[in-house]
């Protein structure tokens, strides 16, 4: 006598699924030129050192290892972390360092702690879109906030904060997904400024921070705003995202509040995997392995901003993103780029994501992602040239629909 | 500017944190023997299969293992759990299972999928503490229903489910935490004639089934009552907890429910330990460790068992298990188990959990949980011996406080 949906909570009836997952299949099509995904390039895995690494840490400390651990994480990776930290200056102790499964957990536990339903929260206009689902299934109200080449508009943010009682701010100041812009050091200022005086708690998601391949280093929010921010970093970018590990940098108070919603979710998280990373961090070369990504993703990067200048109509606006990712494409006003990915799809197969799931209020019609991670610059060059041609085609017909 | 305390959701603000972490500090002085801790016993992790399975998973599939992947889980690792419930006589097909971060999360992605503020749910009582735990995150009403030697007294869950309308019970039918009684055939089939009348949906918590040492094997509910059964398996007592993997096996439908539910709060679950676990499944010899454990864990049983009929009081009664990891305790009405357990810490040095924290409406405060799993049979004689002296002198004394 079941009838589910009597049963389902109110947040899974609402919970449809994310956008990539409905535009995933078609992505996967023989001959399709993939520039949707986020995906780290695979072809720089550290798969021996990793091999190695498990050797020598399973042979070392395999009964604990393989045991229950403590929720907080690996004391040594933790420390580690927070070592790495000081190379920007910051003073940061383990006890402020949670690890999680990957930094996407960071995000789901920060919800736990801080969101009843109906709180306010601000979100990058547009936003990360998996960081908006993952806050929406604690029914907050989110308040979108614009960006400019500089990072968050402070001045909207500042009218924001005071018009409405803000608990959590979800931000991505380096290299953004989805747009690859980061905040300058002026924004970080101004910013901080902003938000000291308010009682609000700023979300810094900084997976991408290692990743920057030109302009000047930057430093966390962290430094500009302490207590109030909760850093979320990962290994995904820097490592492999295979292995789920991300941590949440914290001021210890908030630490323990999410460590304990952390110990009621999944008592802590893989000790197998963080062991591992853990060695392959004291033995390998990561420093020389980040170094090497970041030349890899320049020239990718400079494959696909070069080609957009090239093959793409004038009327298109594009970011040049100094690390990370993402490239984001401004189309005309009254183009729809969801429309122009099915033409994209059925004439030259070339993907990307349309920018409608990256705002909560059904802007980013005209705007759509483009991720050059995974691809080499000639096929980049490939796709650039076929989108162009799309888009040209797309913009020239009569009717857009 | 910042007040975290108006910052806190509700439910973070009544999380307090679980019972164990509070005694842990107390089970690491130095002399203790622990009966308090719920870990399987590390002696016997496969740490040299498991070095042989992460060579061999990284040089086959080592860029796909260390990519993102599917919420779902590794496919063939889903195919070798659908195909271990065949033994039961259980058709099981991969859709039906979905990957997790132990049972645990499980347990989290089920209250998340299911639970709105107020709904009334069903718990053993006593019943399992995280459960419970995790569950009230989601702020359901529990409503206890009583476990007799056959498990769960069925007339009383009758009564429950005629008065309130349930829309979740959590049981945990086979060698249960805490009180490591299973529920009989007879139980089964009476509990499933019941629940069928009714729209409710059972989790059952089922990490030890593998852990049966003695006695007539049972059948999952699943084989009882198909789609109206969510059943938590878990790797952690049968291979290893620091792999945190575990899975749901459910209704195609509920699994998609519970993994649109994953994918915002983690992605998906550690590629890297799934991809091992499973060559080590492949490879190694899974049902010959499976029978050492049982062989293992019936002779630390034995040992507490025996040595409890011979050290205890007469007037004290314990449960004799077929198999997992627990016995249940229970002293005469008046007493106070956690009165005893800081007099055993402080004069003999035995640690175990008093019962409250396993119900919800304060009973069990006569009660004891004790785990025979990580102790030798000698060190469960002797302690055995020692508590047996403390509940008599405590039992003994003229004020019990």
């Amino acid at each position: 006598m079941l009838n589910l949906n009597d049963l389902y909570s109110n947040r899974a009836k609402r919970n449809a699924g994310s956008f990539l997952r409905q535009i995933f299949p078609r992505t996967r099509e023989p001959g399709v030129i993939n520039f949707a995904g986020g995906l780290p390039n695979p072809d720089f895995f550290p798969i021996e050192p990793i091999i190695a690494a498990t050797e020598k840490a399973m042979r070392m400390d395999g009964r604990e290892t393989l045991q229950y651990g403590m929720t907080e994480g690996l004391l040594g990776l933790r420390e580690w972390i927070a070592d790495r930290y000081a190379r920007q200056g910051l003073k940061v102790t383990p006890d402020q360092i949670l690890i999680t499964n990957g930094s996407q957990q960071g995000i789901d536990l920060i919800g736990k702690v801080f969101l009843d339903p109906g709180d306010k929260m601000v979100i990058e206009a547009p936003g990360y879109m998996s960081a908006i689902q993952s806050f929406a299934m604690y029914e907050p109200q989110f308040i979108g906030v614009s960006l400019n080449e500089q990072g968050m508009v402070v001045d909207e943010l500042a009218d924001t904060l005071k018009q409405h009682r803000v608990k959590l701010m979800e931000t991505c100041p380096s290299f953004q997904n989805p747009s690859g812009l980061a905040y300058s050091i002026a924004t970080r200022e101004a910013l901080a400024k902003v938000v000291s005086q308010h009682n609000v708690v700023v979300v810094e998601d900084d997976p991408y921070a290692e990743l920057r391949f030109m302009g000047a280093e930057t430093k966390s929010l962290q430094a500009y705003l302490g207590e109030q921010v909760i850093t979320l970093g990962s290994f995904s970018k820097i490592v492999a995202p295979g292995l789920r590990l991300g941590w949440t940098l914290a001021s210890p108070e908030i630490t323990r509040k999410l460590t304990l919603a952390k110990q009621l979710v999944d008592i802590h998280t893989n000790l197998f995997a963080q062991r591992v990373l853990f060695q392959y961090l004291l033995d390998g070369n990561i420093d020389g392995h980040i170094n090497q990504m970041r030349g890899v993703y320049l020239s990718q990067r400079n494959a696909m901003v070069d080609a957009m200048a090239r093959y793409f109509p004038p009327e298109t606006v594009f970011t040049k993103p100094e690390g990370g990712m993402f490239v984001w494409v401004t189309l005309p006003e009254d183009a729809d780029a969801m429309a122009l990915f099915n033409l994209s799809m059925d004439t030259e197969k070339v993907a990307f994501v349309p920018g409608v799931p990256f705002y909560t209020d059904g802007k980013g019609k005209n705007q759509m992602r483009l991720s050059f991670s995974t691809q080499s610059p000639a096929k980049i060059e490939e796709g650039m040239q076929r989108l162009g041609r799309v888009i040209s085609s797309y913009l020239d017909a009569p009717s857009k629909n």
